[in-house]
């Protein structure tokens, strides 16, 4: 058969690295769609200019563009009969990404699980993106529960990966050049905030919603070359029991990153990704907001130039989050979609 | 409060000048995307060897794209908590802008008159475009309805300051270069009609009409990075007195812009904008129109390349423009968005 | 009159060139937004080094972004009052297109002939899309059915033209350098198939569907400059036989070529068409799906590196593909929308 109708829990094995399909080139373009699609304003990645004075040697592409674009190249093989994306872990940002540069992407089998009704699995990988250079930029691992083929067939090997509750804060930096903060320019920013005015409990309402059509999430989708049907297939969603199609997670992610500029402006590089669940689904007409809670700060050993905050932030569909919702004892409060746990990095 | 509410009348002091956040690269991307969001055909925008052989060093970004990105940095610090955009005066676009050069923005305080009402006031903008190199690309006066954040709350000073009614033709053309007008090909361009083919009085109904979607004035606005709240969040604008979200007024000046090459092919260049006013609120859903009236023709002194045209557009929605629908004495006839009032460059 | 109103039927003179107006510069703006409008993942085009690797000076165009782009420029001259889009001929794509490449157009009149109502014709023209150096790039014959102007008008001379039922191998492969098929990476091309893998008479059903949104369809053909009302005007729609927007037929080529991937991975070249036909319309809200057989396998005159496969690709609404729906005695089966007949390149 010459179509590919993706790997079934049984087709994985333990230790194996799969190559994926279609390196892309990430270019202007790709950039001013992020623009357009998110509104993101983080003054790095906006302007050549802020980012020369810096220290960059040109304006990066987002760290989350760089995510799902190498998240886009796993889903043939990974995740194309997926029921759910279950969770992210250990992802580190591991060098910038300027337009121009080429991204492939690897994943490794680290973990297999069968599900006790015997129909589905939860396969572990480590997915790698790569530059034209061979150089990893991106790492990390993400569970997925995916359909079997066949009842009968099991694992060869069954086993759960051990994995970091957060990225060490040692680890973190590696994407981002020295920063010269004395040419830093809060105005030009958008806020005075630095690492120093963030402390370890506070919480941010990022107040502002923004409402998702079909077009938007399905261009985003494509731009990153992300296959799911769940995403664009309208006529046979139309019989499952949502009835309509599902957003990429990954576009929740973007939002409310982009929302969390109101509050964390000068947060301006995704360092880490320790965690991430996508609570519940989000659909078009839904508008979504987030806010943040500030988890930990950390200096990074040899870094005068900027510290780490170790971020929650709670994304919600119809909810604004002046209330802070969250997760309570019995599970996540009304109106929660994305509970996303990261490190960024901000200048001193 | 890490998070930026925007600013309320009272919080405006005349003769401050406030740096706008966010400097922004214009890149190819950008340029695409305009084309896409409005399907502008001005050969000089769209063209690099049409702009290379009349004698621009590179095609230029459309000027209304600049005005957009401009006007999108001042939105947080000016009309964050806007009732209403009431009018643009003395607007001059000043140096070409080329992909690559970099925008950002300043505004300084031109005039504050509280309302009899106590609850609002106006606030009189002169913001201003620079690229990278500190040198000024747009000029523009705008006065906003502002709301108060205390009832008791009373301006420093108040004054209305003097606005022209239009910009005078002597100080248009600085961001056109000379053009070799043997060099411009009408074929190309798309008609016949030069600068002497224009008279004052001369109607022009530009035919076309374009539906607009809320995915389509979403990306256009994120593209812009302007934040106001009321283009994107559907479900607080839900319960406000139109139910829905507001299309930013500057994606209908586009629109028209675009429409008005049907008649308008050769006036390549927007070199001033004399006053605006957003007659009604647009909507996903409806169908804009426009057509427009030559108001005045100007020559430019020592240029024997081009001519300037003052011109009046009106844009309708779900009203095609046969009848030329305006301003009539007791206000305007149904249908009206938009009445725009602008030079145009266009070769002699 | 200053607006271009279009021509009708008795308005086209048999060897007649127009030269339609526009030229296009080509970007990285463009191809991102090709992707996030189609998700094309043909290697070639998506990345920078996939191209190098095996030949190209640089990443080249999507064949079929170059042909909407130089169709959009015909349409104002050509089919601004057409009826139906009624075929396609002997197209043949005749040098690659890079970004930074500037398209122009222009269309010789080839045929006429009235049909026998007396308010219609049907006029054959061939269109050339020419790069910024005057050397062709695509040249394809199209004939559509256009609205006399008046009842009583006759053609100077009717004509119908000879058409070959399909572009002879032989003359394929102008624009497509030689191939280093060694550094064809099948993985990251996404298959293992090529040319000696397909045999006439196979068919592949390429599984995924794609739901169209209005903002979709018009932000493409926008992007490409095409003018055609029925695309765009909504209000106008409203009174129609459909009563609502027609997608244009190309957005509809490109979404079947870029599912066509599942299953025909290595396919990365258009290199000519045979023929097309819209079947029936599409709507916002359709889902598409898509079907290839291959009616041929060629070797190309000195060419050792690839070969040509001639392919028709049916496109479906509503209606997936695994029953291969198509062409019966009576007519078409329930949901063809698209028949197209074409040929692709493929490395041995």
């Amino acid at each position: 058969m010459k179509t590919d109708p993706g790997r079934h829990f049984e087709d994985f094995r333990i230790g194996e690295t799969i190559r994926h399909a279609t390196p892309r080139t990430i270019s202007a373009g790709d950039t001013a769609l992020y623009t357009a699609l998110y509104g993101s304003r983080f003054a790095v990645q906006s302007a050549e200019s802020f980012a020369g004075a810096i220290g960059y040697p040109a304006a990066p592409a987002d760290d989350l563009l760089v995510f799902h674009v190498v998240f886009g190249k796993s889903v043939p093989d990974i995740s194309l009969n997926a029921v759910a994306n279950l969770g992210y872990a250990d992802g580190r940002f591991l060098a910038p990404v300027y337009p121009g540069d080429t991204l492939s992407a690897t994943s490794e089998v680290i973990g297999l699980k069968e599900n006790s009704n015997r129909q589905t699995g939860v396969v572990y990988v480590r997915t790698r993106g790569l530059n034209q250079e061979g150089r990893p930029v991106l790492e990390y691992v993400r569970w997925v529960m995916v359909r079997k083929g066949r009842e009968s067939a099991r694992p060869h090997r069954e086993e759960v990966p051990p994995l970091p509750d957060a990225v060490e804060p040692a680890s973190l930096g590696s994407a981002c050049p020295a920063i010269d903060i004395r040419a830093w320019d809060n105005a030009l920013a958008g806020a005075p905030h630095r690492f120093g005015d963030y402390a370890p409990g506070e919480r941010i309402d990022h107040l502002d919603g923004v409402t998702v059509e079909e077009a938007e999430h399905q261009l985003a989708t494509r731009l990153y070359q992300n296959t799911a049907k769940v995403h664009f297939d309208g006529h046979a969603a139309s019989g499952t029991r949502f009835g309509r199609r599902l957003i990429y997670g990954g576009h929740v992610i973007s939002l409310a990153r982009a929302l969390s500029f109101n509050g964390l402006a000068n947060a301006f590089h995704v360092a880490a990704i320790n965690g991430g669940r996508h609570v519940a689904p989000l659909f078009a007409g839904d508008t979504v907001y987030a806010w943040s809670e500030i988890l930990a700060a950390a200096d990074l050993p040899g870094r005068a130039d900027i510290g780490a905050l170790r971020i929650r932030t709670i994304a919600t569909k119809n909810q604004p989050c002046a209330s802070f919702p969250g997760r309570m004892a019995g599970g996540y409060d009304a109106g929660v979609i994305l509970d996303f746990d990261y490190w960024v990095l901000i200048p001193r």
